[in-house]
Parts: C-alpha cells; structure tokens; sequence
C-alpha cells in the first residue's frame, strides 16, 4: 500500500463540506432546479458518458470479468435515459429542509420547534454501477447536502463522465463543483483515509455487495448505515388464505431473486401445512423454485431437498426457498428472532390476534401483513426514490428517502427568557 | 491488560439483548408499572444504597481524589429522594412505543405506516455519579430497552446497589434482571470488550468527560451518540436589544458557567458595540466573569484581557467570556461555523432578517432566539427528561428524550398485493 496520496480525499473532503453550505442555503426552488440542470446535463453530455462506459467495459473485459458485473457496469442510451428520469424525479419530490416537526410553547413563553436541516457531508462508497454516481448525488444534493463519491474501479471512466455533467451544472448555477466531489483515484487507501474523517464526513453509506458492506463498517470512525443481507421470512399462519399465501410464496421468492427483499425461507404452521404444502411446493417447483425443507415438509413433499441449519440463514440471491414446518406462532416468531437480518417479515393470516402478535413481537425494518416482501423499496412504500434500505437499528431503518438524509434540530424562540431569576430584566446598560 | 475475565460482557450482554424481547412486549401500563416498582424498590432500599456509597466514598477519599469528584459521587437521602422522583417522572412520561408517525395509503391499497419500535440494547458508559445508574435505566426501559450500565470504577458499589434495587422490581413483575445488566466487573478491557459487540449492541451512549466519550468513540465499533463539548456562542447582532442582550450574556456565562450549555464566547457587531459593550462588560466583570477580548474589545474595555485564538475554541467550564467585535454578520456566522461544537449558538436581535439568516445558516442541534443558551436542556424544552445531549448529526440532534431510544419501522398492510402481474389470484391450491 502506498501513502503517497496522503491528504488527497481529506482536501478534498474539505472542499466538499465547505461546498455542503452553499448547497443547505439554497431554498426549494433553488435545489429542485439545480437538479434539473443536472438532470439536462447528464442528457446533453450522452456521447462523453457511453465513450467513456466504452472504454471501462473493454478494460474490464480484459481482466477477463464476468457477465453479471459487465451488465452492471454497462450503460446505454436507455439506461443514460433512466439516469435522466431519476434526477428529473427526485427534483420533483417534496422538499424535506425546514419541515417543522414539532413546535409547542412552553409555560414561560418560548416557542420550542424541530425543524429539519440537512446532514452535512454523506460519503457513499459504491460498486460497479455507474447510475448510483448520479443517483446518490441527486438524492443528497435534494436534502440539501454535499456528496463524497468512491465508486469502484471498474467505473472509474464513466463516474468521471457524469460527474463532469454535473459539475456543469453546478457551475451554470454559481456552485461549487466539489458539492458532488468524486474521489477519482480508486485506490484502496483512500477509502480507509474517508472512513476516518470524522470532522468532516456525517455519515457514509455503503452500497454494494455484503464484501464492501463489512468492509466500510469494519474501517469507518465516521457514523455508517448499513445494510448487509436481506433474509426475507414468510410465515404462513394456521388461519392464511390459502390462495393468498401461495400468492406471496411465489411473488416473494420467484419475481427477482437476486434482490435483498426477495423470500429465503417460508414458515408454515402445522395446522394447515397438510392441505396447503404439497401443492404450493408442487406450484414453485413448477415455477422454477428448488425447495429445502425440514424433515416434516419432506414428508408431505418428498421431492424437496433436505435443508441445513445454513440454509436457514442463507440469502440465496437465487431461487431457493427453505421451508419449515412449525407447531405455533411462538415457534415461527421464534425462528424469526433468531435468523431475522432485519430487513422484511410477512405474516399471511386472517386472524387479527395473530396479525398483531406479529407486528409487535418482530422488529424488522419492515413487517408486512398479507402482501409480498418485494414491497420493501422506497418507491413501492411512497418515497419517491431511495438512497439504500437500512438495516442499523438507528437514525433510519428501512427504505431511507430524502428525509433519511436531513436531521431534526431545534429552534428556540423567546423574547428575553433567562433560567436565572438573579439576571436583571432592564440594566444600567439598557 | 489481563483477558481472563474475556466473554463475560459478551454474556451478560446476550442475557440483556433477550431482555429486551420481554421488555418490548410489555404495553405502555407494564412498562409504567415496572418504572413506579422500580422507584419504590429505590426508596425501600435507601440504606443499603447510602452504606454502599460510604464504602464508594470512603475508598475514593483514602486514593487522595479531590472535592468535585467526591461530590459527583456522594449520595444522601436528599439525591436519593431525587433519583426515586426523576423515575416516578419517567413512569409517566407519554410512551412514544407504537406511535404512528406516518399512515398513507398507496394506489394499491397497500396502507404504509411508520410506527415507533424500541432500539433494542442500549449501552451507557459513565463516570462517578449513581444516579446515571437508575436514570438510564429508566430511560431506556420506559421506551421500551434493555439496558448495560457501566459506571465509574469509583461509584461500583453504589451501582451495585442501586441496580440490586432495580433487579427486586423487575424480579417482582416476572422479569428478567439482565434488562438491567451492569458490568459489575469494572476493568477497562470489558469497555474494549462491549464496544465491539455489533450483533448485540444497538447504541452505546458515553456520558461524563471529554476523555471518557473521545475514548468511547475512538473504540467502539457499535453505534456511538456523543457529545464532546458545548462552545455556545451568543451573536448581539446591530439591531439587538441592548437590555435584553445583556440578559442573555449574564445568564448564558454565569448562571451556571461548568454546564455544557452555558456560554463561551459572544460576538458583538460594530454598530452596536461602542454603545453598548463597555457597560455590559462592566456588568459581567461586577458579577465576576473574567473577560478576554479582541483588540477592539480591549479599546472600547481596556480591562479585558487578550484573547487568543485558543480561547475562542474553549470550553472553558468557568465564568471566562471571550469577546469579539464583527463588522457584520456573515462575520459572526463565519466565526460560529469554524468554531461551532454545533451545541447551541444564540442570536439577540429585533431584525426578522438577521434572525433568519442566522436560523437557516447555523446547523448546531440548537438555535435560540432571543433567550439564554441554557435552554438547550430536556427538561426546559418539553422532553421531560434526557439521557444526553446529542452533537452528532444523525438519528438525535440536541437533547435526547424517550423517543431518541426508539426508532421508526414501516408496518405494511395488504389483501394479497404482489409485484409482478404473473402471480394467480387463484391457484389450484386454493
């Protein structure tokens, strides 16, 4: 590891949180119109940002990368089409800066209110996806604060590309460029250097695979939100709906495996597992789902494969579905607390007892009743667009939005109030 | 640094984290009950708790600590009269468990709440005084936590007791004990030890001096909210009324000056200066603050003593004002954000103008209008009582209260809502 660059991400995380003033005193109109300059900058400069993702995809496939990270790294002119749409949407979202969400005024006159002020710095550290460059610098530039983009290696061409549109548009607008300030120089050490600024950066995110997820939240001084997995349960009660379970079995499970809110294991109480199990299995297997289950789920299915303690845990980002039989709501929330990554829970059920035993005894990000885990997104659950889904019991747990990126504070509003009543209410000096 | 003692704050601390389940699933009444238990358990067991805190008192003093530590540390029944009543307090606290911060319902029909959840496990690390002990412990199970407590090595016995008091109540509802674990043991390396626990710890809280939270934050791998130290400033903007202004700076400096939210520096714009300052300086000198000031403070009070550029970032903990004249104030907000601590900044003046600047560009956790910073208190802004004054911009801002230790998670409801339109509303399972 060299240090010959020593200093070079904590500059220019300097200028980025000195540029993190100008962009919080900008009122709505200000931010909503900055975005769509950006969002008119990024369609304008088109041609710069597929050469560039031109030349990342031949180095890469060079080193010989796989089909999977090729496909996230490549752009086209529908996806720079998609890029565009999202800024264009997230400068249509409600401005959350200076929501006041609380006032009261207390007995000796003061007027006491909670109003929300942006974050400051948001560091996001990223993998081969080129759109989260645009993405997250949109959603934290909305709020009202600066950006310190690390994406990876592999899109250092196309991360520089947009961020140059940016930067114009920054620019048309009278503001610094280093509000979206982009650590071009993708060696490991200057990640480490970020992850320990803690006078200057408020909070990074992570967004990638659950390798870049640990290695963020094992390096950083500075306050990270994380989320590493997602181990989706669905349990399935005595008194489901048959028709409506298998529903969200194979949304859950079959609709995109490869997402964090996507089902990994399914529990079914005793009760109805006889007359429901064997043709729900048959549907998912019929619909392409390798089934692992215990050794009573085995019973009523013999074609399912006999699931490990592993599997129990697993987030398969693929079309598996562990299953188990239980003898109770109390063994299925058991199971839960135990294995739950704190990311979705579905409960199936028409008895209301049971609903609510449920919501209130699991503490995931997100507890859904009678509808599939996949609900768990920001746009699905009404925010518009999302920066991540949090997992850290703090700050923001689920699906984080603009208001994740802003902080309540307090303003106190009296006419002379003192604590002391020693303290002269009109002086030799009045 | 001896390691026998290795895995015994991990034990205790997964005894604590399955506390928590039980204390979460009380309801508002059990969990107000459990807190009017545990203040009578306090009052019944007075003289166990006072003779341990002799033993406390009697072991610091024969080490030659000095007056201040010894007054932290000591208990009588007057402190211990305000322990049982700051619990009774808590008991009827509003509970902020299951509020519903936000309902909507999406085109689907899908009904999206935000409903308030306990954090889970929270850890408070303090120094010499008891009653942190029952304090936090209060505070943390009110809202729904389990609790790890451990105090200063000076107040081990005084803790002991205490927390035996607390066990009784919980013991007496059927409770686990470790809902209020205390790390008996007080060596260092079971901090070091505590602060890594990520998969059990939600939030660890320091409280005490600067040493101890730089020492917290430097080594923990959990989730830390700090504060390391209050510099407020107060802004006598031209347009100030100069009665009024005065009032603040006597009580903001010297009503209580070792507080965190007292005064440090004020600014003082040149119009208003020569009227104003060198009577109002009189005043705070006749009341016995110690001036220093800029060279043009000294012109206009020739008895203040130079300031350097060390004092304008001190917490100074003592009746020291350091002064400066602004010629305007873009100067006095660029003063404030090179040296904020972001505790509170106070701005006195009668221009709504100068006041909305002021609001909208300072980002400390606390802006005061027109009254004295040491309202920037729990109690004295309706919080009813706080576990800690928040300076990290993330999850709490300024004085945190019950709903700091809880945290907002979505409840999502359906009738069978799926993603993708493939998945049968009826299936032949049904």
């Amino acid at each position: 590891m060299t240090h010959q660059h020593s200093g070079y991400v904590r500059s220019l995380a300097e200028r980025a949180r000195a540029a993190s003033l100008a962009i919080a005193s900008l009122d709505d109109a200000g931010r909503a119109g900055l975005l769509s300059a950006m969002a008119d900058a990024v369609d304008a400069g088109r041609a710069g940002i597929l050469k560039a993702n031109e030349s990342d995809m031949a180095r890469v496939h060079d080193n010989g990368t796989t089909g999977a990270m090729l496909d996230r790294l490549k752009l086209d002119d529908g996806r720079i089409d998609g890029i565009v749409a999202a800024i264009r949407e997230v400068a249509a979202l409600p401005d959350p800066v200076g929501q006041v969400t609380r006032r009261e005024t207390r007995p000796n006159g003061l007027v006491v209110e909670k109003v929300r002020i942006p974050l400051g710095l948001i560091a996001m550290i990223y993998e081969a996806r080129p759109n989260v460059t645009a993405d997250a610098a949109a959603l934290c530039l909305r709020a009202g604060n600066a950006v310190l983009l690390r994406g990876g290696s592999e899109a250092r061409d196309s991360n520089i590309a947009i961020a140059r549109c940016l930067h114009r548009a920054l620019a048309d607008h009278g503001l610094p460029a280093e509000a979206v300030a982009l650590v071009e120089d993708t060696a490991r050490e200057h990640v480490l250097e970020l992850l320990q600024l803690t006078d200057l950066v408020d909070l990074a995110i992570p967004r990638g695979g659950e390798r870049l997820i640990r290695f963020v939240a094992e390096n950083a001084r500075v306050p990270v939100i994380k989320h590493y997995k997602g181990v989706c349960h669905l349990y399935v009660d005595r008194a489901a709906d048959p028709a409506l379970a298998l529903r969200l079995a194979i949304d859950g499970k079959l609709s995109r495996p490869g997402v964090c809110n996507s089902l990994e294991t399914m529990l079914v109480h005793a009760d109805i597992a006889e007359g429901w199990l064997p043709e729900a299995l048959s549907e998912l297997q019929a619909r392409g789902a390798e089934i692992r289950g215990c050794d009573r789920t085995r019973a009523l299915f013999p074609a399912a494969a006999p699931a490990s303690e592993d599997d129990y845990a697993a987030e398969f980002l693929a079309p598996i579905l562990a299953v188990r039989v239980v003898d109770s709501i109390d063994e299925a929330i058991g199971h839960i607390q135990r294995h739950t990554s704190d990311h979705t829970e579905v409960i199936c059920s028409t008895d209301p007892a049971a609903i609510d035993r449920f919501v209130r005894e699991i503490r995931s990000s997100a507890v859904v009743v009678n509808a599939s885990s996949r609900f768990n997104d920001g746009g699905e659950l009404g925010l518009g667009a999302e920066i991540g889904i949090s997992t850290t019991r703090l700050h923001a747990y689920g699906p984080m939005g603009l208001e994740s990126l802003t902080i309540e504070r307090y303003v106190v509003r009296g006419d002379g109030q003192a604590r002391h009543a020693d303290v002269p209410k009109q002086s030799q000096a009045a």
